[in-house]
């Protein structure tokens, strides 16, 4: 069985948590082998750039830093976790990956989304995922779900709404130039936003 | 006053320690504001990236993760340390910088040192030094002055003499392609070698 690398993008609060746990329960009923991992991190390495990436002490982390440490812990995630789970067969979930980097760190950081694409694939050695969900809200909305959540703003998530519009633009500029994006309306209920991504995933199954 | 940016290369034992601090002390006695620092560190963020570089519990880092925690570093330290002192007209000298990437990652890891430029340039936004010493010695030369140091090597020193031997050609490879390189043979005496250095650092004064 040929595996299948799947990610979710989207501003933070839009859902993906809800929308990942659900798709990995569902692809086991169906007997599928399934990895659901996060970015930054899901490695060893990774975890440890992941707390250096959202540590609020690093408030003078220049961004090219910020987007170098992004690539650091991708190229790991690919080396060591995703590239062998996929050859093995197995569906890779992934919460964010290189659009992310395009959205945050190439469009709201304004370093330029070309750099940023091409360093994504020297990140990746050019593995692009089968399908990605852009799980599109606005600012106003994420930012209600995010006050029910309650937790407290990492480094990145503190620096305002106005980044986190920029960086709703970024999607939505990443999803125009690429079919492999589905954007999905993400202020819909999770039943119905589910739905929705169980109909794109079974074209692939 | 005009700042300088002054590096030191080499293989690990080549003798960059003692020729940066004779070289801080002595610009120092001629009335000049000097700042040494090394890579990776030389910054908060730095120190903690070198940290998680040279542990050796990391020994499943992949190529591409190294390449990229040594950008980070170098874009921070850049941005946060030497770009601002140059503007004040401080001798900037640091103990290793790009050319470093292009031997180890590039050359002796096999990313290929055209990609290793690019990342260095995509680092630094283009800043180059004005100088660059390449202490060249022979690797059995390196490891009996190492020996005498006693020191614990690290995952990157840790990674064989026929590994150090292509570190080596990749920077005899480096001086070769750019006039900015310097060669100096430090197989010669700590006196020998400073005096060249002097020689062409004058030049710049």
């Amino acid at each position: 069985m040929k595996g299948i690398f799947i990610t979710f993008e989207g501003i933070d609060g839009c859902g993906k948590s809800t929308q990942t746990a659900l798709c990995k329960t569902w692809l086991e009923e169906l007997g599928r082998n399934v990895l659901l991992v996060r970015e930054p991190g899901g490695t060893k390495i990774g975890e440890r750039i992941r707390e250096l990436l959202l540590d609020k002490k690093n408030s003078s982390m220049a961004p090219m830093t910020e987007l170098f440490l992004f690539e650091a812990a991708r190229a790991q995630i690919v080396e060591e976790t995703i590239k062998p789970a996929l050859s093995e067969g197995t569906i890779v979930i992934c919460d964010r990956f290189f659009d992310s980097s395009y959205a945050y760190q190439g469009c709201a950081r304004g370093l330029g989304p070309e750099m940023v694409s091409r360093l994504n694939m020297d990140a990746t050695g050019g593995l692009a995922p089968d399908i990605t969900f852009f799980l599109d809200i606005s600012v106003e909305g994420a930012i209600k779900r995010r006050n029910t959540r309650g937790e407290e703003k990492d480094r990145i998530e503190s620096a305002g709404d106005s980044f986190q519009e920029k960086v709703r633009e970024g999607f939505i500029r990443a999803a125009s130039g690429d079919k492999r994006i589905v954007t999905v309306d993400a202020s819909a209920d999770p039943e119905t936003i589910f739905k929705q991504i169980q109909d794109k995933i079974k074209e692939l199954l």
